[in-house]
C-alpha cells in the first residue's frame, strides 16, 4: 500500500461548494485509499455532507472556519484580511508540515498572493510559472506558464522547462519527458531573441530529467511529439484560451448540425454511444486542476465552476504531484 | 455592372498549380463578371487548360514566363535572382498599374519580400502586417498580424487596427467594424506595457473608420462579438495556429468516434447532410486568402495547398480588396 498522504482542502472555494468538494472528496477516498483529508470549511455546512457520503471518520479531519474569501475579492484585500479563512487555513497547514499539498477551487488570485507569501520558493527559482494538462492525439501534455508571469527572461524559460519535465514526470510516471518552447516557425531562426537564447541554452545544456525537442507550432501542441510545452505567460495563456474558444465554437457547431433536422437528431440518437466517447475524450473536467510550480510545496487550483468528478480529477494531480516527488525532481535537477 | 478590375495572377505557385489556378480563375469568372486576369506562368501548360474551361479571350492575357520561384527558395534568394518569374512579373504589373491587386498561391516569403521591394508602403505606416478571414459564431472576423511583425509597438498595433478596419470593411461591407486587441484579460490593468499603451491610445483618439471596444480573450475570438483582433505578429501567429491545431484535434477525435463501430457508420450516413453542413462551415477553404496590409496595393497570399474552390475564394478576396477601395479607406483614416 502507498504511504500516506494528507491533503489541505478549501472546501469553501468556487461554485456551489462545499457541496461538490466533499463529493469530490468522497469519489477520490474510494480510489486512493491511503489518502487523507484536511478540510477547512464551515462545519456546519461540511458535516450534514460528511454524513451524507458516509466518509469514514479516519480519513479526515474538518478545521472549522466562519470566514471565506470570496471570488470577487482583490486578492491583495483577501491577503490583508483573510488570515481567518479557510483558504489561508489551508495555505498555512501545509507551511507548518501538516500537510503535502493544498488545494482550493476558489479565488486564483488569492490562492496564488496568499500561497507566495506563506510557502517559500524553491531556491534558484526566480518566478513562479502556472501549469495545466493539455490533451493531445497521444496523451496529455503539460504546458506552462498560463499567465502568472507576462514577461520572462531566458532563466524563467528553463526554470519552467526544468518544472513541466518534472510535473510530467510526476503526474505520468514519464521516464523523461520531451520538452519544446511555443514559437512560431521551428527554424532555429525563428521567434524573438529571449526565445532564442532559450534555445540556445537548452541545446547547448543537456538536462538528464528531460530531452530538448527545439520549437513546437501552435498546430502541433496537440499532436502528441512532444510532452511539455513552454511559454512565457502572455503566450501560454493566449494559447490556452484560444484553444478553448475554437473547441466551444466548433462543438457548437457540431451541436447546431446534428439537430438541425429531425433525421439528425433520430441518427444523433442512434449514435448515442459514439458521440458520448467523443465528448468524453473532450471532457474539461478530465484537465481539471492547475498546477502553481515554483514554490516548495504543491499548490493546486481547481476550475471553480467545475463539480464533483472534476474536483476528484484534481485531487488526483495532487495526490500524483505528492506520490511522484514532484518538488524533490524539481529541486535535483536544479543543482 | 461594376467597373471593370484586373487581377495580376501568379498561376505558377503552389501544389498543383497551374491546374488549380486556372481552374479557379474560371470559377470565380463565372460570379464576377466584370473582372480581367493577367496570367503569368508558362503558356504551354495555361493554353490547354484555358482551352479546357472554354474561359472567353476578352476575359484573360496569358504573360509567358520561363521561370518559376520554387516553394522552398529562400526570400532573398528569389528576390536576387527572380526577375523573370511569374510572381515578380505578376507582382510588377502591380507596380506599374496594368493590375489592381497581386495574388500568388506560391512562396510566401518571397511574395512579400518582393512585394515590398517594388511596392511602396502607405505613406505613415512602417511596418506591413498580415491579416487573415478567420470565422466567428456570428461571422467572419479578420485577425492581425499573423507573424509578419515579431516584436511591435503602439504606433504599429494601432495602424494594423485602422488596416484591419478597413480590410473588415471592405471585405463585408461593415459599416463601423469593432476592433480590439488580443489581450490575456479583459481589465484595463491586465497585459505588457505596449498592450496597455495601445489601449490608452485607441480609447483616447477616436477613429471615424472603427469603433474601439477594448480587449479580447483568446476564448472570445470566435465568439463573435468583435470583427478586427489586433495583436502583434508573435501573439497573433501563436493564436491562428493553435487554433488550427485544436481545430484538427477536434476533428479527427470526432471522426474517430463515429467511425468506431458499424451503428457509427450506418448513422453517420444518415446524417450525412447535416455532417457535410458541419465541415463545410469549418471548411478552410472558405477562409483562404491571407492580405498583406501596409504596401499600397493589395497583395492577396492562397494558401499553397488549397483547392481551385479556396483559389477562386482567395481571388473574391482580391476583387473585393478593391472594389471596397481598401488602400483608399486606410489612407484616408491615417491623415
Amino acid at each position: 500500500m502507498n504511504n500516506p498522504i494528507i491533503i489541505a482542502v478549501d472546501a469553501m472555494g468556487g461554485d456551489d461548494s462545499p457541496n461538490k468538494i466533499i463529493e469530490g472528496i468522497y469519489l477520490h477516498s474510494k480510489t486512493s485509499l491511503n489518502t487523507e483529508y484536511k478540510i477547512f470549511g464551515n462545519k456546519n455546512l461540511i458535516n450534514p455532507l460528511i454524513n451524507k457520503y458516509n466518509l469514514p471518520s479516519k480519513r479526515f479531519t474538518i478545521i472549522h472556519t466562519e470566514n471565506i474569501i470570496e471570488g470577487e475579492d482583490s486578492a491583495l484585500v483577501a491577503a490583508k484580511r483573510g488570515k481567518d479563512t479557510s483558504l489561508w487555513l489551508a495555505i498555512d497547514a501545509l507551511k507548518k508540515d501538516e500537510a503535502n499539498a493544498i488545494i482550493s477551487a476558489g479565488n486564483t488570485g488569492a490562492l496564488f498572493l496568499i500561497s507566495k507569501l506563506n510557502l517559500k520558493m524553491i531556491e534558484k527559482i526566480d518566478k513562479p510559472a502556472l501549469s495545466a494538462l493539455w490533451p493531445s492525439k497521444k496523451g496529455m501534455n503539460v504546458v506552462l506558464d498560463l499567465g502568472a508571469n507576462i514577461e520572462c527572461n531566458t532563466k524563467n524559460l528553463v526554470d519552467f522547462s526544468i518544472m513541466g519535465a518534472a510535473l510530467h514526470k510526476a503526474l505520468f510516471n514519464h521516464d523523461k519527458p520531451r520538452v519544446a518552447l511555443l514559437n512560431i516557425g521551428s527554424e532555429e531562426l525563428k521567434g524573438n531573441a529571449m526565445i532564442k537564447d532559450t534555445y540556445q541554452y537548452l541545446n547547448d545544456n543537456k538536462y538528464p530529467l528531460f530531452d530538448f525537442k527545439g520549437y513546437v507550432e501552435g498546430n502541433n501542441i496537440m499532436v502528441g511529439d512532444v510532452d511539455v510545452i513552454v511559454a512565457d505567460g502572455f503566450t501560454g495563456n493566449i494559447a490556452l484560451k484560444t484553444a478553448e474558444g475554437t473547441s466551444n465554437f466548433i462543438i457548437s457547431e457540431l451541436k447546431k448540425a446534428l439537430s438541425s433536422s429531425l433525421i439528425g437528431k433520430f441518427s444523433s440518437l442512434i449514435n448515442y454511444n459514439n458521440l458520448k466517447k467523443f465528448k468524453d475524450k473532450l471532457d474539461p473536467r478530465l484537465y481539471n486542476g492547475a498546477i502553481l510550480l515554483g514554490l516548495d510545496k504543491p499548490v493546486i487550483k481547481s476550475h471553480g465552476s467545475t463539480d464533483s468528478i472534476g474536483f476528484a480529477n484534481s485531487l488526483k494531480v495532487c495526490e500524483q504531484t505528492i506520490r511522484g516527488k514532484l518538488i524533490d525532481q524539481i529541486k535535483e535537477n536544479l543543482s
